[in-house]
């Protein structure tokens, strides 16, 4: 029987115990032989960390797959089967300067949208770009599985900009929207399913079904009616939308939309939050700290129940799941990040979207949804767009290039603005950007 | 547990013991209740035989499955869930019509593509639109399965001329094909997959998948060395394309294309066909004949081998599939007609193709495959707006639009014999022409 | 000869000088026979002074053309070659309402663009659609040239909601920017043509030649060195972008960009403007009724000077010129609202889009202008959809649709304060808004 | 004031007197100072002919442009403002084989269509990126006007595989199918404009206007009523269409359709010509033998008159008359091969059209038509994936490619016809084919 390889470059991440559970419980049915943890040097300790409890966890659970530790990603990609993209390029202290320098300006500070997402996209792209080009070389045949954020931009950006067409962006919003729809109408998620169109983190379901019949005006009923709980993510707190407009939208937006259609009050919570010290990243690192104490207890075997309190979770298992369907050509349905190919007509055909696939040994394929409603047809063609002009940016180095690019998000309320946001933060993640800095 | 109803207009087919096999043995997990075999007062002897064997075949094999025979539309179609349609407007003496006139005139008959496929488009399609009718007025949330020929052109003229949208036309082609290649390459079919790209018997197969990796180079090789083999059809006999084409091409045609890189060699074929009283349908009505004969044995209690010698043998079967997985909401994969919805990004977003689907307990969602490779788009454009004119004229009785369509098709040689064969068909199909006749 | 005819509905508007004397001026080369001003019964006071004026001018100029006032607009209409449409549903007095309400919320209020530009369409369209109506019926061989605000929705919803196609829309932001861009380099503005992409009020200069060549890149730098001057409008004072944004966007935004780019602070500017009562339909107010005063001087004989002060100078010339093109087959390149057709192939070939024509005596082609650049294409997209919810909104009364077009439409910070701008907007607007009030 | 040079390649074609009858007639208005006539060696002899009677027209004429012979194509390009290009690789003996050979298989042989059609295709689409290659180092602002057929292919080549944008093919058929209809309705050809779509040699008038207002039903009568006249082509004999054939198109398709509509009753024709050795070549061979002999008479100082019964005529008046419209920034319109640019919905972007065009300063702008209607889509997407397909093979060699394109030709009746006429001409024209034959 052929072996599986699978390699995980950001292996150090508090992340990985979810990903080592997923590929336990899949192990009957995708016997995955090898994981590689790759880390760079400055995360070692980490690294450490997490691979002791790794292989701790694999004995426990008495699957034959063996951890490997590395932080030589040539060595490790070898021959490789699978590998996934979890790093965080300038670790949690870039993603807190993502979050407090747009704020101290008035505008949203936050890791995956707006002028946070824009330098996490400029940071990640290029060493993303690298392992592409390392893939090539080394497994040309494995399937590149990112869940490193912005994910629907590092898509993008490996599609536009490289020849290598294995790529796959997840992302777990998706995956948790079902589960709401499911909790919220007390139905099986198993039996429900939906229909997407967007990109990723702005994402719109335009129908859900449950055994084949739509369901999409009781859950809309059902938002209108408690939205909070609806609404409910770990990493922020969504308000509420009004009957109105959810009825005239006829779709629900992903929880990220909350931002853009409540732009002005989830600005004045992240105002509160910059002055007491706890942005989003502030909080995360504090739990981290915590998590990776809880990691080094020796007689730890398991994935600890901590770790569900990050907004990532989910991301691993979703990744896992990806992974058992390509293995065993599952044709089963998944919402992930791929190449339009059409799917909706009026993005263009070759820029990544998120949408619902079925997941063959050839990878994911997606469904035709048509042509995207004018009620969601224009937040979803910014965004694209704004996805484009970062992606550029991120490979030429043009800073006039970011300046338009962030004017050009709704959530930047003005050109001056935003001049001024992306001359701090080019100069905040200077050693992390050599690409505006030549 | 819900009851299923199914009704099969034209029940008094031929191929009919074979859906009810399809039935019986998926009955376990696809427990219909009720199969009503609906047919016309012309077609009452035939129903007679053919749901005599049926309710036999369900005896013999213990399911609880009830057979009804109607004569009265209207009240087969109250409530029901699914309706297949499987009628021959005109019967056989239309087809040898359809086939015997064009050649006359030196011209390919054939029975779904050129002249012939035009005219049973002419007949059917005003049919197809009462049922759709009646549908919509019976069982709006039934979905209809179309098999009656030509089913390109039915789906499409159901998609264009109504706002019913739960119709899938179906066809064994791709079926035949993929069985084919595995054959060929001595593979489990199970364990291929194909992309197609087209419309209903004008399809190419543009990939071939053995479990998850493309085999299509294989596949080319082994068709330019035993193409008699892989070309075999039952109602035609194929000719080998060169080795030089076949690359050149980088896809499989699917049988029917012979007619059109073949067609004085066809063409030859059916002018012996035409002096000795052979043609496909005069061969058919023979094999018809007999199948009767046989149904009448009342010690008949299975489908008779005989009946897989039709060139038409898995269409039922394809029938049965195609509900079982949408009952099921199976996602897998199966070869349909449905609305394109981008999926072909180069084809109208409203038109009929045929290509992969997922089949859902929301039907059928094409996978996108993008734009048409020039190597096929011509053809594959050529017929669908050969396709669009004839439902048009269909629909409208434009007798010039009928000429300008033959015209346009590349089996006819020129302007004036379109002229001509289409006068004399006009004439001879006058009573199934209401609408030409004006 | 043949005689033209020309009726204009909304004649008693201050404007109609202007458009009197580009008749005047043009009457060797269009020799309108007949100039009807239609009217409403409430607007009778101010017809008769300004019809009065225009027989003055006439008589003055000596050119044989006659001035017929009505009040019944199927008179009018009937025969006509030509029917401009400039009438103001509501008057002054609306637009004042449109503009204060949204400031009142803390919402950007103007004429055309977000919450204010949405409720006109509201008024309009049901207006204008009756128009076409009569049309159909009395001339349906006479263009439709519409200038009332916003243009670019009643374009559309003739184009999406009639069956009638000689529809234009027109409007002076191109004809400015052309000037404009002459004035700052010193150059012939008759040597200069422009690449436009967008929709009206939402276009952008993409590229501008001078005898051929592009001299793009130098209008670029001239904005950026004395942008005050480049972007003066009569009716709001834009501010400067940053040679950043500019140089990145490669692209000229068009004034009313200004409201976009600067959100905030062309809301502050509001905001004083609130509290002195001098918004700018308080100003326009002021400014026509000494319009009217002067035009009732029975001395007075030709256009006032005073009248180039009104933003909309330049429009009813600009019709003038329109329909000088159309009679004399000119095939010169103006700058018109008409059906996309493919010239922008990102946006829906059925909807207006605002682009470059050649005009010739079946009225405008647009020319292929292809994709839309990533770095304007979001903004385009997000306004051509907020149109068409306007539009479906304003023929249906669909409340909970408007709600969701305001909360898309990037003036507006938040779902919540969407919802009540356009209660209380649909509220003080009752009696022009009967769809939505059944 | 700006001097203007003019470099023609292929300058010994016997079509130059008329291009510089053009120039002289234009001079006022496009003062060409210098015109460069280029060919190579082997031609020595025609351009030293040809090159003194435009010495001598120049003369005769008193205009002051100067007349160039060169056979040193780079001396030749150095700073040109224009390059038109009517070289003949392979010469007029080419072209015979072009035609005989096919012929002498039993398929169409002519020499833009089809297999003669694909070779000249494949001999000139080398030397043409050459020059291209030679124009962006020596004049990279100059236009280049294709009139070397088959120019849709030339032009889609330059469009698809290089960087220079300032390529437009040319074609006299347009022209002459308005002159058609002008005389058939004894109007004024200026005061006719016509839509088209579709691709070189294969476009159909889909509408014509006189003074604005539609007149193809006419067009379309006259047509079915004298139709041999409305189709006389110099260099073939067109049989009618039937008009139930017209009424149905509702378009008039060019003369070269003819060919696809009555492929087999042209090839009669032609084998009746390849028996008495009269194919075009070999008439034309005798025609241009005769024109060079009249043009040694020194005493000859304008174009004669029998250069009009070449099937090319106006093909060079037609360049003379798009310099000039580019030169002076007419804005009149004209038809001509440009890159489509959305102008056709369903035909690829970046492919070459024929349609009508503004002709600015900056050169020929698509006005957009839209999607094609059916009843002309399929033949024109056959055609021009035909072109593709043969545009690739030209620039990469690929014979498989050369045989499956010429398999979907309409003119092509057998996949293995198609195979043993690339093989005899790839021999035939060797010499020319370096790409095929390493």
């Amino acid at each position: 029987m052929k072996k599986i390889k699978v390699v995980t470059i950001g292996g150090g991440s508090s992340y990985t115990p979810e990903l080592v559970e997923g590929f336990i419980l899949r192990h009957r049915e995708l016997p995955i032989s090898e994981l590689w943890l790759v880390d760079i040097e400055e995360g070692r300790e980490k690294l450490e960390i997490v691979g002791a409890l790794a292989k701790r966890m694999v004995e426990e659970a008495g699957v034959n797959m063996t951890i490997h530790l590395s932080y030589d990603r040539k060595e490790a990609l070898k021959d490789a089967d699978y590998v996934t993209t979890q790093m965080r390029v300038g670790q949690l202290q870039a993603r807190i300067l993502d979050e407090r320098i747009p704020i101290s300006h008035g505008m949203i500070g936050q890791e995956t949208n707006g002028a946070g997402g824009m330098f996490k996209a400029f940071r990640t792209i290029p060493v993303i770009l690298e392992i592409v080009k390392d893939m090539e070389e080394l497994c040309p045949d494995a399937w590149l599985i990112n869940f490193t954020n912005p994910a629907g931009m590092v898509t993008e950006a490996v599609l536009r900009y490289t020849n290598f067409k294995k790529v796959i962006g997840l992302c777990n919003v998706p995956f948790d929207m079902k589960h709401t729809f499911a909790d919220m109408l007390e139905l099986d998620p198993e039996e429900i399913s939906m229909e997407l169109s967007g990109v990723n983190h702005h994402v719109f379901v335009t129908d859900v079904y449950h055994k084949g019949a739509s369901i999409l005006d009781k859950v809309i009923d059902k938002y209108t009616e408690e939205s909070e709980k609806a609404l409910a993510m770990k990493n922020f707190e969504a308000l509420s939308y009004s009957p109105e407009f959810l009825r005239g939208l006829g779709a629900i937006p992903c929880p990220y939309h909350n931002y853009y259609y409540f732009t002005e009050e989830q600005l004045n919570t992240q105002l509160e939050e910059f002055k007491t010290g706890t942005v989003r990243g502030e909080v995360v690192k504090k739990l981290e700290d915590e998590l990776f104490e809880l990691y080094k207890d020796q007689s730890l075997k398991v994935k600890p129940k901590q770790l569900e309190q990050r907004g990532g979770a989910h991301y691993s298992d979703a990744a896992c799941s990806l992974i058992h369907s390509i293995h065993n050509n599952s044709c089963d349905i998944q919402y992930v990040n791929v190449r339009n190919n059409g799917a909706i007509t009026n993005l263009p055909l070759d820029s990544a979207i998120e949408v619902a696939c079925v997941i063959t040994s050839d990878g994911p394929k997606p469904i035709a949804v048509g042509e995207l409603n004018p009620k969601i047809n224009g937040t979803i063609q910014t965004i694209k767009s704004f996805e484009r002009m970062v992606c550029e940016a991120a490979v030429t180095g043009d800073y006039d290039l970011a300046v338009t690019a962030l004017s050009s998000n709704p959530l930047c309320p003005s050109d001056a603005l935003a001049n001024r946001v992306v001359s701090e933060l080019m100069e905040a993640h200077k050693d992390f950007l050599p690409q505006f800095h030549n």
